[in-house]
């Protein structure tokens, strides 16, 4: 197979760990007998540096020349603390999502066993869960317009907005990931107080006449935030706004520990985009010591979501839990209780999962 | 001392809690030699069903004519799940709200000791949590117009809209907690993507320098939400907006291991309303098994903030936490290890807290 992928490394430790993966996956291309060529491409304030745009005109087109997308991360924080800038960095990501039409971000929340000590929450709560999210990442309040001052200055609005289409295409892409699991479908909203929501529930409901063997509830957000860490294991699939997703599922990922460790796909009409859910962080940056692993299992849903290479992509995912099974740790997972050699920094780990993917059957 | 308090029952357990609640207040003023004067009132699924509106006017204006306000809880599921009602449950408790201007709803978050292991939390990273929270309770997206659909039906917006000035009062009251607490204080905004929330920040930000001795952070809704599970201890007082404090509100309920035992304050321009965070847990109701301690606790909480009866208000307090050292469990905390003569329906723990009460020294 040849595919061509663009690498965004964008911000911070992106640089990183995109060029961890994109060695990764040069090596599950010369293991699997395929062709994977690489073209980077800027975004965030890397872009702004270089263009005085988030999200150059050129970075879509790159994009769009080939035939998936792996990002590194966006944001710095000399942006967070001054209100005023007109240019940043997050409207890099925003646009490329809208530009790509990638409507869908999907989260998969799975805990490997040996990292089940590392979540501030009791083992015996997470244990056995397995979440999957579809937020919707297009529309909603991230979007919408008016988004403004008055004049003086002494007010600001925002506009959550969501049509109808908009709701039925990820509540379809929702339902269908759980007629493949375990046929349960969580879908979030405020429709006790919100009219955005209240279209929401309202088309979610109607779809599921369409898929009878799914078994469909609704919730409310506040519920939600409660729910999931009361009770993950009540959750299959959840189905959630873009504002709502992006507060669920950064609160789902202390489920699995550490940000670290979990991987994001986001699909739409064109070409997918794979990234880690974690940020930037810039505070770790250049140090060499982030955890790629994120990264590295978004190579391999990009593997299994955008080219069907699903053996390829548990080849991955197999040499990520080897790694943890042989006690290695990232330094963000370590404790006191890893071992010094077996304490890995970003390159370290790289180069142990490069050597667990060489001992893999192909 | 001669007050009088409005008591709204409000929908499910609501009746039932408020009952046992009154019942202590009564025992607080023959002890400590007050005059408490209750005087009922509807709202919710109650008023609608009594008079058409979800919060008459006859409401506000029995709330106006005495000293604060005791509130049980508000909705049903039968609104829930059909999005056509134009009147339903909720639009009480967002009017009382607006009219009495009770712009600012304080949580605190405490844990009992005997109840560490309630919460799906583990107990080394929750003992020791004391966090406080400042919840903008009558703007934002919750009241914010334009909220419609449009023609067709196809879409529906609603509105997020902050002033300086709705900003302002309440971060004003989070930093004078602060300084009589750890001197800590966080807002939680989403500054990278609205512009409401930059507003927010603003805002907060130049406030700080009148307080120069408190410490104050930023920290995004979705961080926020991941943070309060990763780190509770890391946080002293909270301020934030309408639905961010919604949602976090809700989820650091786990903290606490139970809805069931958590009280909160709505104050502004006038009197003050308490109420539990709980819901009306209509699955429950009329069953006579709810647990009453979150409203208790609201009781106690009007005592201190409202009359300024601090002594009072700790009896209270006291004879909850005396309640758990003796063992006694809620059905809703209770566990497998609760002895069949320490589980307490909602009646026999209203019995069980005015004996203790009794017992309590003056
Ligand atoms: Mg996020
Ligand atoms: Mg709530």
């Amino acid at each position: 197979m040849n595919k061509k992928i663009t690498v965004i490394a964008g911000d911070g430790i992106g640089l990183e760990v995109t060029g961890i993966t994109q060695n990764i996956l040069e090596i599950i291309g010369e293991r699997f007998g395929h062709q994977f060529e690489f073209t980077p491409a800027l975004i965030g304030h890397a872009a702004i540096e270089a263009t005085g745009e988030p999200c150059p005109q050129k970075t879509i087109d790159t994009c769009r020349a080939t035939d998936a997308v792996l990002l590194g991360a966006v944001g710095m924080p000399m942006y967070d603390n001054n209100p005023n800038l007109k240019v940043r960095p997050e409207q890099g990501l925003l646009k490329i999502r809208k530009e790509l039409g990638l409507y869908s971000n999907i989260r998969p929340i799975k805990l490997f066993d040996e990292l089940l000590y590392t979540s501030s929450i009791k083992p015996e709560i997470l244990q056995g869960s397995d979440i999957i999210f579809f937020r919707e990442l297009t529309g909603g309040i991230y979007f919408g317009t008016p988004r403004e001052r008055n004049e003086d200055g002494t007010e600001a609005i925002d506009t959550l907005r969501y049509s109808k289409m908009e709701v039925e295409r990820i509540a379809r892409q929702a339902f269908e990931s759980a007629m493949t699991r375990r046929k349960k479908l969580c879908s979030v909203d405020k429709a006790n107080v919100l009219e955005s929501s209240r279209l929401w529930r309202e088309t979610v409901q109607a779809l599921s006449s369409e898929y009878p063997e799914v078994e469909v509830t609704h919730m409310f957000i506040d519920n939600a935030a409660m729910q999931l860490i009361r009770d993950p294991k009540q959750f299959d699939v959840i189905v959630t706004g873009n504002m709502f997703g992006d507060i669920l599922t950064d609160e789902a990922s202390q489920i699995a520990g550490s940000m670290g460790m979990l991987p994001s796909a986001s699909v739409g009409n064109e070409i997918g985009l794979y990234e880690p859910i974690h940020g930037s962080a810039p505070d770790i940056a250049g140090k060499g010591i982030a955890n790629p692993i994120a990264s590295v299992l978004s190579g391999a849903l990009l593997l299994d979501i955008s080219f069907g290479l699903k053996e390829e992509s548990d080849a991955i995912i197999g040499a990520v839990a080897q790694f943890l099974k042989e006690g290695y740790r990232t330094l963000d997972i370590a404790t006191d209780e890893t071992p010094e050699d077996k304490r890995m920094n970003t390159a370290q780990t790289g180069e142990k999962l490069a050597e667990l993917l060489a001992s893999v059957a192909v």
